[in-house]
């Protein structure tokens, strides 16, 4: 590669500056943002976007799922762009960073192709992906995930926030129901840069993740059926207590989860006692298992070993134990190409680097069925993340902005 | 004794039939009642309890907490009279015995005496003692306890039910506020024959439970103090999982008092996550402790044993566990005479019975601190109450009033 090229780096300040522009749309009350899909928070973030596209000579296109793409022409337009981008929608009580550091990250890498006259082979393109966080309107990455034929258009379309307000509807509200629809675009490539909204990177002091891929999910409920009884007149012997059963199982999943280093994870995140009375023993509890694991078959396995102890602690308790599954999202693996041009970026930066696996849900991980995609992940204090208190260091924003430049560029090809 | 005292027995189909009678005024959706204290319904209950207590020539005495007192004279008036009673209120869901069996079972002593033309030497009377539910109006007991001088007057009349009605103004509404201070009638010996509401009795296939006294309760509120955060993106080792401590708790109490046999129960009834979400750790988790034993030294243990364990298991999980006492209600020991008139009575009634303790608090547990008192205890299905399921059959109900009948008489004693 060109000696000039290798050099070439992004410009850390303009980045943040242009992330502190946009979480000022929605402000929070704690120094975060709230800046829910398709209100007019988002209307005036995605317009400012599109400004700041277009003043780099972008041109502008949106989907019929409100997916903007702002594309910079390269040398073979024929050519299937080299896309990086993210979502502007946040939490309501969301931070700066998530979701927004990929997409302005994105435009700062056509800023710095721009400023420094850099011809790409393949078009560039910038991306906002709409409805990434599903605060309003559910399920989470919808637009990624029409976009990558998971979601069926009129589906999405027809999903409603708490008003009733279809998506369709605030879509065309806020001006950006587009004509192409969503997923007939080609893209050569997609890449989306985060933070990583957990502790493993802050952990091994490392700047960069590589991220090689999702993990996969399976939601359950789970309810415990015991017998209501006075806490006061029941003898120990002669109780069925769910919340006693209940409990047993929370330590199990979490036993579960242990022995399976390093990737197996289990969460009970909810759990509901009935009657709710404090001298009555628990007749029914009800709660929610969250299991997750990057290979498929280890996620099976997991669900059997924790269905083989469900049927023991049912036995010994004398309880019926009602196992209902809810969800079922694979793991995704990103492209070998993709991750070995961030692998290669973040070497070739002299950057603190490590490969990892997504824990969260992105939009990269539902386009990567159909699109050749990696991640880049940077470091985020302590782990916190749909908080307005999430940070990330300008410096580590940089660095995973030039890790972006170099992999895009790898892929995109640089006209000599 | 004499030979004719001996062979006396209440009248069984009497006695059921008037807890039927009772049992329609406030009938609930499923078999019991809907009565609760100092309602209309409560009103129609008390008025027509008193109508039969005057067709037994009784005299009525109201005291200002709206307790009745039905009198039969003795031979000798200037003795404080032999009590036996219970309370006529039900809970909103409520079965047709809990509290109304024991009413009754004393007015059945009654009307056995007079159509026996037995003279007793002190005076006999019956109680009917206000909102022991606490249902309507907190606490539970509340008049009885005011009797004891657990409760002050004022406090009691000031209680609200949840349309904002005060005790006060509820017992003048339905013309029960009497003019005698409650607590200032002195009673002789108080008896109070109630359904087991649990499956102790049942179990060992006994009718009658001699009462020895009423185990010590301590309530207590617990929050663990983890740290939310998202269930994929935060590895097993890095984690701070309110529920996972709490859950530890709840087994670690219920080990407790299986390794303090047979006496000490451990129950927790209430617990809450947040933030509640199938895909963010626990933070915060609080629920409720229920402790209870026969002895006060015995449930110190219990609480030291509990505290030495929460700082284990907060030093070890690295989490605040922020332990709150809330009630503190120390066991009752009934009086020996009373317990052994009742054991005595059961005994030449040739009725299997056992010694046993109250699991439950009953209005005998607050007038215990300044009379003589004692309790009989009659089997319950399933030990089920609180519940419109309730039953008792009558054979039980039959065979605890003889026992209230001839334990009433050994105290109050008869005139040869």
């Amino acid at each position: 590669m060109d000696q000039s090229i290798q050099h070439l780096r992004i410009n850390g300040d303009r980045l943040w500056k242009s992330i502190m522009d946009i979480a000022e749309i929605g402000p929070g009350q704690h120094g975060g943002s709230s800046r829910l899909a398709l209100t007019e928070e988002d209307r005036q973030a995605r317009d400012l976007f599109v400004k700041w596209c277009r003043a780099e000579s972008c041109s502008i296109s949106v989907d019929d799922m409100g997916n903007i793409f702002a594309r910079r022409s390269g040398a073979d337009n024929a050519k299937p762009p080299i896309c990086a981008g993210s979502h502007l929608d946040t939490q309501p009580h969301g931070g700066r960073f998530d979701g927004i550091y990929g997409v302005l990250a994105a435009l700062e890498v056509v800023r710095t192709l721009n400023e420094n006259a850099i011809k790409t082979r393949a078009p560039i393109e910038v991306v906002d992906w709409t409805n990434e966080e599903g605060s309003r309107f559910a399920p989470a990455m919808i637009a990624s995930g029409v976009y990558s034929g998971l979601f069926d258009r009129q589906y999405a379309w027809s999903q409603q926030d708490a008003a009733g307000i279809s998506l369709h509807d605030a879509l065309k509200d806020i001006g950006y129901l587009g004509q192409e629809p969503c997923g007939d675009r080609p893209l050569g490539a997609l890449f989306e840069a985060h933070i990583e909204q957990g502790p493993i990177l802050e952990k091994a002091n490392n700047q960069i993740g590589i991220v090689t891929g999702g993990q996969g999910v399976k939601w359950f409920d789970i309810t415990v059926s015991g017998q209501d009884s006075h806490s006061g007149t029941t003898p120990m012997s002669n109780r069925k207590d769910a919340l006693l059963a209940a409990s047993e199982i929370v330590g199990m999943l979490n036993r579960l989860a242990l022995d399976n280093p390093p990737h197996a994870l289990a969460t009970v995140g909810c759990l509901d006692v009935s009657p709710g009375s404090r001298n009555t023993i628990a007749g029914s509890v009800c709660f929610t298992v969250d299991l997750r694991h990057p290979e498929d078959d280890e996620l099976d396995k997991l669900e059997q070993a924790m269905r083989e102890s469900l049927d023991e602690i049912s036995t010994r308790h004398a309880m019926d134990i009602h196992l209902e599954p809810i969800w079922h999202n694979p793991p995704v693996k990103f492209d070998p190409e993709c991750i070995e041009a961030v692998s290669q970026a973040a070497g070739q930066l002299g950057l603190r680097a490590q490969k990892m696996i997504s824990g969260a849900g992105h939009d990269a991980c539902q386009v990567c069925r159909v699109v050749p995609t990696a991640m880049i992940f940077v470091p985020c204090l302590d782990g916190l993340s749909h908080n307005e208190a999430e940070y990330a260091t300008p410096e580590d924003l940089e660095a995973g902005c030039n890790v972006l430049l170099h992999a895009m560029l790898k892929v995109a090809g640089v006209e000599s």
